[in-house]
């Protein structure tokens, strides 16, 4: 499945990004797929893998400091076809061409 | 935590109901406390236990035929307070007594 | 359609009650259908309208202090039946009843 | 504001692209930066363009057939300072390095 997952740590000040960071380079541990976008963070694995990883990061925010988090994720789970981050792009553009022809 | 979970399953009709339900009847089973809106389900437990349950989620519409399933989680996590359903929603409308008054 | 809004204001404390009770008075006085549940707004209406009340919402949060808001919105829109808040959950109610046969 | 929106047409088929497609040629004709990502499109401009595009892409995906959209819409938005699409990446890999150092 793929699985977009933002973490927004409530109370500490406007920048986040230094919890994004710490949770950045542990989900880079994990050698799971992923791709920082603006907005959040997409990873490729399975739900046990993902969910596992998602509690994790939790408490490293925690660790941090902050005593509340709100977090999105998205989970895109099909078993018709496999879809990795780059088919998904890809599959977009090539109907954008189409449409264009 | 309090957790808010929605599963649209995809290409198969646009009445989604009956797999919400099925998924509903699931979460009542596990004991947890939850809340049914129009957009989603709110779960109050731990994240192991939520998480397993939105697996096993996943597994009940796949089995009703449905091969794409886009799900959508939020979770609110605080250490600083206990926060149940009900109070999220007394801390608002207390708030709201206020600037009334 | 029906729209669930919820805003988050970065920054400023872990309480958010009073902003979204701001949030919510304004809400009521536009006079659309609206249900408050424990993770946010669920806002029956045009997109028009309720666009329209979600720009106006970051400004009253953004007078009372705050300099980041993280707002998410869902929309369900369909023109195939009409479907207000209260009969997206008797729906799901009606079919929880008929797996219980 | 950044802006990160997601168009989930129901009911016709798990294949979702040239709705997305269709979608994302129109965004590009608005002149907005916008990122292309696999779970979306993130889009920077102010909340009344962004809702008119949001507005708009539900009447192209309609007049292609569909009859139920589910859409995702989550908003960053901040007064404190400007923070383009690339400023928010460059400051979690700022942040990432300072970790390694």
């Amino acid at each position: 499945m793929i699985v977009e997952v933002s973490f927004v740590p409530i109370g500490d000040g406007t920048s986040l990004s230094r919890y994004v960071a710490k949770v950045i380079k542990n989900i880079e541990k994990s050698g799971l797929e992923y791709q920082l976008t603006p907005m959040g963070t997409i990873i490729e694995g399975e739900w046990n893998e993902i969910s596992a990883l998602i509690g994790y990061s939790h408490n490293l925010i925690f660790e941090m400091g902050v005593e509340r988090i709100i977090t999105n994720i998205k989970i895109d789970y099909r078993i018709d076809k496999k879809s990795s981050l780059q088919d998904k792009i890809d599959s977009v553009k090539n109907k954008m061409v189409e449409f264009d022809g």
